[in-house]
């Protein structure tokens, strides 16, 4: 609010973030507050914008973010998304001139309540090369499903479309250990386990790795990613996606506008009655879970199981911050004249 | 025709085998006619399935295959889901009661002159175990997705969410050849090399490989494939899909019919104008294609370049059959009295 959202959206934003931090994906939770106040310094984020529906059929949606932050045009987008599916049995909306918009998990998951699938995926700042490529032209763009069941817990499958994620990688590069081959590549192209080599014109790998382990299957759906969010709406794409970050500049002649994503709703009942197909996820989710393990290994998880024990945790025990997002968040409290809610 | 296929379904079931082996896809093509041919002898395939639409919304459908080839069940499917984006902007249909339905890229490419996107894909036989799991519980379960392009010819992915598809293993079977790690593990669950540990108990593996690698992510998107393709229509699920091959029984107490598919079509101009787009995937694909490739590497691929450059090359030159397949199709041919198109 202090740097100009209104209260509502404010609001949006911050359980946004902290569903993250609550789902145990520290990355994308408060720790990113300030780089969000960064590029707003930075003219590159609008604290007040008039996010409209620019264009739509029965079934889908055009939404124009006005620059404003992901985490407040995302939720706007994914409930045009299901008041479509509502009507129609399926809503699909690409979303032009946005940023950053938190976990892909979270905006899916708005689809759960109403009976529906929900679908949340996003383009990213490049960071990945492509198989066979030297050249960054992908970020690590995510995608997430969430399906309801009905006395289990929903299915919520959430990932990027590369072998690791990019807060997994500044993990080790903060701890100074290797990263397993497969993960990232040099700026030659060349594998490495050296965390760092991405900060030196390296690139993470698409999901598989490499060629023979089927990174092209990777490169494929994060293709897919990064054209249904941005070449459907008229959001930039590929190399041409503007960096998250405040320090690194936008390229000049940009083919679209913004960041891109795409959320997809599809009401349950527009295919069977709710309640039997709830009773076939519970019986999937059975089954899986019951399946014989292999040997060192508990059992058989979910998608979505590892995140919901951390929030079950979290909701009772709190959410640990490393220190150095507490001194970031006390400076950004400081700046702006808001009250810590509580010096740790 | 000789086992009792209307004309017009007979051509349909050909023209799609045939596009496997144009596009290289030789383990989807003819190859399987004798396979299909000894699951009708045992009375899994209905040559003459009432194929219809039970239930419906603007957008969505459900498809009862009747038992019917899912070479034929497939095309029925994907017209009624570009029927219902011709309408509603987006078509979904979500389809049981079928059986293999080939290469999932076929008709998802059906889309394509409808200046729509399409989306294919299926569940299939357990082959695949979950990260952590020692039992088989999906199949290599398929997406494609097709997107037209203006002057570059089209964008295809097609891809089995496992390391490796199951075609490329019977290859190393048959050469006797050593597996990578990273693409099957044996009954106990653990890695092994052994492209043979499939037929003893072993498993084929999510894309990923291992979970340091990011298997959980291949057993996600295997999962959404599942869910999608039968816990919404009605067809088997997980364990439960029928075997394609009719030597293995099909488990008692099934928790639906048939195997299942899910198709999706989004016309372009639900979202912007046709040529708008075109354009930019256009860009979209020059600039990818155009990307500096790593040393030893001649370029970066677009996914579709390798089959349709097959294609090309088998227009002219001809469908190259291994001599088992041969032997296969003049047994069939002699048994059906079928005059065979040439000897080899």
């Amino acid at each position: 609010m202090a740097i100009g959202c209104p209260p509502d959206q404010a609001r949006t934003a911050a359980d946004t973030l902290l569903s993250a931090d609550l789902r145990g994906v520290d990355s994308h939770g408060v720790a990113r507050l300030s780089g969000y106040v960064r590029l707003w310094e930075n003219g590159r984020i609008n604290p007040r914008p008039g996010i409209r529906v620019t264009y739509e059929t029965p079934s889908t949606a055009v939404v124009d973010g006005d620059g404003g932050l992901g985490l407040v045009v995302a939720p706007f987008a994914m409930e045009v998304a299901i008041a479509k599916a509502t009507q129609a049995g399926t809503g699909w909306v690409s979303t032009r001139n946005s940023n950053h918009y938190g976990i892909a998990g979270y905006h899916a998951m708005q689809a759960i309540p109403h009976n529906m699938i929900g679908m949340s995926m996003t383009n990213a700042s490049p960071l990945v090369a492509p198989t066979f490529s030297v050249e960054r032209l992908l970020g690590t763009n995510p995608i997430a499903v969430a399906i309801p069941a009905g006395e289990e817990p929903p299915f919520v499958a959430d990932l990027a479309t590369t072998t690791a994620a990019n807060g997994k990688l500044e993990i080790l590069q903060r701890k100074r250990a290797e990263a397993p081959l497969g993960w990232i590549q040099d700026a030659a192209g060349q594998p490495t386990t050296d965390p760092t080599a991405t900060t030196r014109g390296g690139a993470l790998l698409p999901l598989g790795g490499d060629r023979e382990h089927g990174s092209h299957k990777g490169y494929a759906l994060g293709a897919v990613v990064d054209i249904f969010s941005a070449i459907l709406s008229g959001a930039n794409y590929g190399p041409w996606v503007p960096p998250f970050v405040a320090f690194l500049p936008v390229a000049p002649n940009l083919p679209g506008k913004g960041i891109g994503h795409f959320f997809g709703a599809m009401r349950i009942d527009a295919f069977r009655p709710a309640d039997e197909f709830k009773q076939h996820m519970d019986q999937w989710i059975r089954r899986f879970r019951s399946a014989k393990p292999v040997e060192g290994q508990e059992r058989v998880l979910i998608p979505g199981d590892p995140e919901r024990e951390f929030e079950t945790v979290r909701r009772l025990e709190g959410i640990p911050l490393v220190d150095a997002v507490v001194s970031d968040l006390m400076e950004l409290a400081a700046r702006f004249g808001v009250t810590p809610i509580a010096a740790v």
